[in-house]
């Protein structure tokens, strides 16, 4: 392992907030950042450090890649700029999805989205910038699972030994790769975060491509955003780690208005986790499950049925692709 | 509807028996009727009537097509032995399992069922015997659901409006026809079946292929075997109308000795319901479901992920395939 974990009950929020901007200051120097907000709970913490730490010499990006669940690029920013941090959003929406035209496996997949990110669209306004700085999200747990084999993350090509200055052309500054979730979540807390942020649940960098097997097409994207956004409603009230839908390319028989109906399957998880390393199933009701499914199959077109995983991690993970 | 309805409640089993053997009688005259015996309720009950109606007139063949459950085949040859009524068991592995060949499409898939039963195995069986007669265990749910479009049911050709004398050079008798499966399971007790018989849990025609999405090749139907037998055995204890194991085509990624492990996804589904016309999952524990998963993703090779449906039917069928 290359970096040492901080323990939970070794963190202590205010001293890291003020050591990490000690440190971003001495790697930036007199020159500028740039960092790209998902909304998720590390970059968001990530980008408040380097507001922190740098003020108008950080510049946050917003890259829309199509990808979001509904209504998440314009509640992002607006949270940021509330919180008196400028983010810029940028439409690359129409080069994601060029991207990961024709490609079914999930390798391919997420490699196209990190070719994007990376290669173009954010290497693109970092070349532009003229920043040579890169700050991202990575956590502990990133590393460990990628080490083991278990993931390939995307934002942590240091660690696998590539040398982003030379492929990537820009330096990757990692604040939180000492930390697992919930160090993270204290940090975003003791920066001043508001609590649907620094508590929000995780979701994946490669946003709802990991939630479709198959290849992620506009129409299969906007189908699982559909039954994402029912999940999310229904579940609001269950104090779970994480929960989402996945769109399969398997398709199941069913019936509608008496007749054969040949159609989608979306299935469920619903997570209750401390840390992500290991999970097991929300013990969710059966009238919730139930009601859930109705929702999805009555106003997700196309779906015909609706599963729900029994599977500890592990054997399974958190997300299917 | 060519058919009437015999309502449950206007059902005499005794009745109803004899005036089924006396049409079978004159229906085969002095011939002689085969049938095939699947092991379920209907075809037990055909058996049993075909067998009282004509005594050793009436043949009966268990056709092994390979697809069946674990056991199955010396089982259902058993039960019926110990009956006083005789089975032939015609092995006819490797002419469903070419046929199946390359086949990933339902419609394709059950239709080349049909054809080797029929045309090939049943049909040569037949025409061998000499017998003009074949009897079989169609249902009145069956009637319903194929002339409304659900189904594809392989053994109701006569309702569709083919002429099986024609195509397939023997005439069908449908005795049961006028019955949902609450009848036919009065009438199975009636006549003398053991109770795990007439009360026997529905399985389908096409046997483990309905439960394979995609090429049902003999690996795979080995894998849903494995998965069904865990299912069947963890759910013993459970009043459901029906449980089953699907295998689907979609892989998954999961984890295993702390390694990535792409993996296959088994669905289970468990219904509570009457006639299969209508029917919702049935409310397992969470221990149970749990148990359930550990089993599967342990001891079926290569399964990294199991979910447990929760759509009713309608919109959800209670097969997959």
């Amino acid at each position: 392992m290359i970096v040492e974990e901080i323990k939970l009950d070794k963190l202590n929020a205010e001293f890291f907030i003020q050591e990490q901007c000690r440190a971003i200051s001495s790697e930036v120097g007199n020159g500028t950042s740039v960092n790209a907000l998902s909304g998720g709970v590390d970059s968001s913490v990530v980008t408040m450090l380097a507001h922190r730490a740098l003020g108008n010499r950080a510049r946050t990006f917003f890259i829309d890649n199509g990808l979001m669940r509904e209504g998440e690029p314009q509640q992002v920013v607006s949270t940021m700029s509330k919180l008196g941090v400028p983010v810029e959003r940028i439409d690359a929406q129409d080069e994601f999805f060029k991207a990961l035209k024709g490609k079914a496996d999930p390798e391919e997949k997420r490699q196209a989205i990190t070719e994007t990110f990376y290669k173009n669209v954010f290497g693109r306004l970092v070349r532009q910038s003229g920043s040579r700085s890169l700050m991202q999200g990575t956590i502990y747990t990133d590393v460990e699972e990628t080490v083991a084999g278990i993931k390939r993350q995307h934002n942590i090509l240091a660690q696998l030994g590539i040398d982003t200055e030379e492929v990537y052309g820009y330096k990757v500054i990692e604040p939180l790769i000492r930390l697992r979730k919930p160090g993270v979540r204290a940090v975003g807390k003791a920066l001043g975060l508001p609590e649907e942020v620094y508590n929000r649940p995780p979701f994946p960098g490669p946003a709802l491509v990991t939630r479709v097997v198959g290849e992620a097409t506009r129409e299969r994207i906007a189908l699982v955003r559909k039954a994402t956004t029912l999940v999310e409603q229904e579940l609001a009230g269950v104090r779970a780690f994480q929960c989402l839908a996945i769109l399969h390319e398997d398709k199941v028989t069913g019936v509608r208005d008496g007749k054969r109906d040949y159609g989608h399957q979306i299935e469920v998880r619903c997570w209750d986790s401390k840390d992500a390393v290991t999970a097991s199933p929300t013990r969710l009701s059966f009238e919730l499950l139930e009601r859930l499914a109705a929702r999805i199959t009555t106003e997700v077109p196309g779906v015909v049925s609706v599963t729900y995983n029994v599977t500890a991690k592990p054997p399974s993970t958190i997300e299917a692709v």
